[in-house]
């Protein structure tokens, strides 16, 4: 789909998009209303993803715009565009919030307009609001112009290249933020008692406590699922609540300090509350706008090509991951007259003086997959009901077939007309296991035959709970965080610091740039190691000194474009090497690398092959197998035997040769084959 | 080997030990010289090991003995006994070194001395000498009376509750000491400035950075062979040198505070200088031991009594574990000639004034495992080379394997006459290899037939350097060390909590006490985790029922032990319980539980069985083998699937079916028996 951008026919993917999501859109909010208190689980979850960076943005924002703009203006953007695109939106599922990329063009706006007089802080809003009006215009005309259709060529190099520019500076913010705890703020009177010597270093020591504790407890809390200790629901809390479990308990810990600290220390989070006077200015904003001179006004062009360029970007690649082909999503896509929504959504929180908000990532593919997580326990739910009922009436196995099928169909079906082949092959499997199983158990069913409370969930394909419901709901309780800012302001600045930093670390694996940088640290002699467990299929696809040539250019053009940043307010056309990234893959790779390589170390999906773990009992003082050829360090192998006590361990088979069915019973279908 | 104590012939183990001993003794030396400047490496890393726990106890001493012991006595002992027992000792692989118990012992002599007028702190180490005189004789009657002979009876059970004990009691001193860097020591002035509210805080702060920053780099750096960046050299260097350098590094770290800091913040160590007045006075310690009136140096009969029992168990454990049979060492024990030699030791220490030492857990078969890395190093350098020449002579193969097996008999040479048929018998694969790649070779030897260089290392047994020259040297260091005392005065006590918390959890993983109380938190549904990965092998032999009463069992009891080491004075005889346990052991035990499933549960060996990982080909969502009965959580397969970024992965089939081979090329050998 490599068309240009065809302005033959404007406003011709608008118009397709709203007509294919018309017909959804009632279904949306009946879907969404019948999944019950079901759809709860989801909504708080993105709730808590959504609401912590939009907080931990708005005291970076704070800090940069010495106060212009704050925490209540990130969150109220956040709750505000999220409601609208909930209610009016074309993808549901694209999740919208104030993004770092805003927040860094906002301190350049503030850094330019603090320096001209004729601007100054006073007038910074007014300004900022005329770049909104401009990038409106500019993503009215992208939507019109259908420019969404070239979204396909933003492919995995420019995407991860910034993903990564985006941890970097989340991890420059953290350690900006954490030495700043050990110094005092820009606008402090140093005759208080919280910023003498001893205050500020306990201040900063106690920074530096909260923020490696957040940032190691809500790493680890990430894992939870795969733990082995706790039920099933204490390890899915864990992993799915433990990052603002651990805010708060971090938060909590703040208040043990003894009392004799003065009141400044630890230092929390600063925001004027929603009805102060600070925040109710922002509703004069508009007035303001005519102060503001022509020359300026024209001025706004060039930020505003960057933003609307970065947003169109952001926006639509959001979109893209919310809507991957796994995910089998019956509804169709909207790209274009969400652009058209975007450009809205900035020219009213411009004129409100709010930063503006779009799609983010990764919350729109976590609301996504938690949806289908979500939709399988309903399906699930049906099925096993109507088959029980069924296996109870003694019902034939074909019958009982029948009767599932036809729920699942029931549950799946999309006001897009739809043949129910497609249905019934993904089916296919669960019709054998269920006709199979029955064939020779009579019965015994309850036994070994096909029980379907514990044998459905391998058979059902995904799906996912399309609605609005969710976004909507998740967007109010945005607001409902606006209201609750004396309780947020209770946060210590250095559990802030902390969470961007987890936010850095957290994004890198699946990286695919960050393991190719890693893997040039890997010798020769070890890569072994790398083949040991699962890793991306071009580790075995790309020759090495192609994926080493293909990944240093990377890391050169991503040196250049962090080094754009830190030119002082020019640094605003940070997004431009982005857009020439996209012509350079373009044109110029393809003449460089080979194009196969190329298409494997760009690939649209992230495949990967498991790993080919070393036959353990290689590793014995008893093997009498001597196979191996690799020639490794003598203590290697006598530390992997040896218990922390100083004894040797002593490695055998299993007993049990079966002991793979005892973990994992096939199902009798594949014994049969196999004999 | 289950005789009583046999006082029909005295002095019978110990003439046996001193006959076969006697007859390696030159070999012993000669060898540790020829192994030149090799033998350092094994010297340095045990120093390490056995010189921080040392200092970390000497803290702990000084701390709850006002200063009566500290770490200048610690290490003094140690030095002295190491250098005793590597000359005149038994088993040479034996390292000694003051370890935890004796602390412990230590304490509780000193708070009861210090409630009782006629002794106080003045003749506390009068009177611990008497103790120490009574503990002599007691070891001197159990080596004549050949009472090692039990130590067979010493099974796991009570070894592991004993090594858990020791880790609980260190995590308590590590608590302890982080919480008393809040406040000001006992005979601090509170008028000092470093006294003050505000750096008593700042203190702690500083303290908890620097203990949990040990912690965790101490613990990670253990790790690092199996890292998959740096070279062979680094990794080895980190993973054996990784924990002092931390201490270092966390040291240096301690002077990088801002210079306005008072000068006690961060607290140091405290200890007096070798050739201060507080230290010589130890030599005059033998003048006041008259001053003790009769009725406490009978009294100094019980806690002797314990002294003794916990020395004769801990000494033979460790050269228990240090005698593995999996080392394959040639040389014989001498477990009561060492009994001996201890009681001497314990003599000559008492009437020093300094706390004595024993053999040490897990130094001593650390020992072991460093020399036998040293000597296949040794062993393998000069059979390639002689493997090499031949080869260059054009020799037949059977003629490189003669002279290959001519040099390793030369070097495995023991001077206790052995046949060399069993040495033959080990070095069939060789033989194997050898001769069978060379058939069918002929001019293409480099390529594919046996290279030395490459294949050797598959076929070595095992092999230790047994000498004397690396404990003497590394005990000479520890005096070294003494001698160094201003510069280990620089140490932050928060640095040695840190070291303590590190000990206590390096030693968990691999005590099977320790593993078993993990598992009774692993719900069923959760169990087929632990068969993943590598278990020990009473998790399949064992049913679940017998193995969750033993362990309780083993907790309650455990509770008592650790309960009464809380007894202010009486808490001496803590090592009663342990005692009683062997009894309990030997004669309750097996009434209570099957013979079969305890002999796995109290297994002399660790023998553990890899673990059978879940084909990862079954979570995708391309599966068409749908074999998966486990209903797992649907969350958990998309959180696997999932990368950070909302990105799901694909998993696919390596294309390289010969990838195995790739990695470790199966010699030709294999592959002849195969077709």
């Amino acid at each position: 789909m490599e068309k240009e951008i065809s302005s033959k026919r404007p406003f011709r993917g608008i118009i397709a998009d709203l007509k294919g999501r018309a017909l959804c859109y009632k279904q949306d909010w009946i879907t969404g209303l019948r999944s019950g208190f079901g759809i709860l689980a989801p909504t708080t979850y993105i709730f808590f993803a959504s609401a912590l960076p939009v907080i931990a943005f708005g005291e970076q924002l704070s800090r940069d715009t010495d106060g212009a703009l704050s925490t209540v203006e990130t969150l109220a953007s956040t709750a505000l565009c999220g409601v609208i695109h909930s209610i009016l939106g074309g993808q549901p599922l694209l999740i919208l919030g104030v993004a770092e990329p805003t927040v860094l063009m906002y301190v350049y706006l503030y850094n330019f307009a603090k320096g001209r007089p004729e601007l100054g802080k006073e007038l910074y809003l007014a300004w900022v609001a005329w770049v909104c009006v401009w990038t409106a215009m500019l993503l009215f005309m992208m939507a019109i112009l259908n420019a969404a259709d070239i979204i396909n060529r933003f492919t995995r190099v420019a995407g991860e290249l910034f993903g990564m520019l985006i941890s970097v500076l989340f991890i420059q913010q953290a350690i900006k933020g954490m030495v700043s705890e050990f110094s005092m703020p820009k606008e402090g009177d140093s005759q208080l008692e919280k910023y003498k010597f001893e205050w500020l270093y306990t201040n900063g020591l106690l920074g530096l406590i909260f923020t490696f504790g957040l940032l190691y407890t809500a790493l680890k809390s990430r894992k939870a699922r795969s733990w082995r200790y706790g039920t099933g629901w204490y390890r899915s809390f864990i992993a799915d609540y433990g990052v603002p479990l651990m805010v708060v308990v971090w938060t909590a810990l703040s208040f043990t300090t003894p009392s004799k600290l003065p009141s400044g220390v630890p230092r929390r989070l600063f925001s004027p509350l929603p009805w102060d006077s600070a925040s109710l200015e922002h509703w004069t904003v508009i007035k303001d706008m005519g102060k503001v001179s022509p020359g300026y006004i024209f001025a706004a062009f060039i930020p505003a090509l960057m933003i609307a360029g970065l947003y169109f970007f952001d926006h639509s690649v959001a979109s893209q991951l919310a809507q991957q082909k796994e995910f089998n999503l019956k509804n169709p896509s909207a790209y274009h007259y969400d652009i058209l929504l975007l450009g809205f959504m900035t020219l009213i929180c411009g004129l409100l003086g709010l930063p503006p908000s779009n799609g983010v990532l990764p919350q729109s593919p976590m609301h996504t997959k938690s949806l289908a997580v979500l939709k399988r326990q309903l399906i699930r739910r049906k099925m096993v009901k109507t088959a029980k009922e069924s296996i109870r009436k003694r019902a034939t196995s074909s019958e009982v077939y029948e009767n599932m099928q036809e729920v699942f169909i029931e549950m799946d079906k999309s006001p897009i007309a739809q043949t129910n082949r497609t249905v019934i092959l993904e089916l296919q499997d669960l019709k054998e296991a269920v006709m199979k199983s029955n064939e020779d158990e009579g019965e015994r069913e309850e036994e070994s035959g096909f029980d379907p409370e514990k044998h459905l969930d391998a058979y059902l394909p995904v799906r996912v709970n399309e609605q609005r419901v969710s976004n909507l709901l998740q967007s109010l309780l945005v607001a409902g965080a606006v209201l609750a800012m004396p309780a947020i302001k209770l946060m210590p600045t250095s559990v802030l610091w902390g969470y961007f930093a987890y936010m850095a670390i957290d994004s890198l694996p699946g990286n695919q740039f960050f393991e190719r940088m890693m893997l040039l640290f890997v010798l020769p002699s070890r890569r072994f190691k790398v083949l040991e467990g699962a890793h991306a299929s071009f580790v075995e696809k790309v020759p090495y000194k192609s994926m080493v040539a293909f990944t240093i250019l990377q890391i050169v053009y991503f040196g250049i474009c962090y080094g754009v940043t830190w030119i002082p307010v020019a640094g605003i056309m940070f997004p431009v090497p982005f857009f020439l990234l996209i012509a350079i893959r373009q044109y110029i790779l393809p003449k460089l690398f080979n194009p196969s390589h190329l298409r494997e170390l760009d690939a649209a999906e992230y495949e990967e092959i498991p790993g080919t773990p070393r036959d353990p009992l290689e590793l014995s003082f008893r093997a009498t197998d001597t196979t191996k050829g690799v020639p490794e360090n003598d203590a290697e192998i006598l530390d992997e035997l040896t218990t922390r006590r100083g004894e040797l361990k002593v490695r055998t088979l299993s007993l049990n040769e079966d002991k793979g069915n005892q973990i994992y019973p096939k199902e009798k279908v594949q014994a049969e084959d196999e004999t």
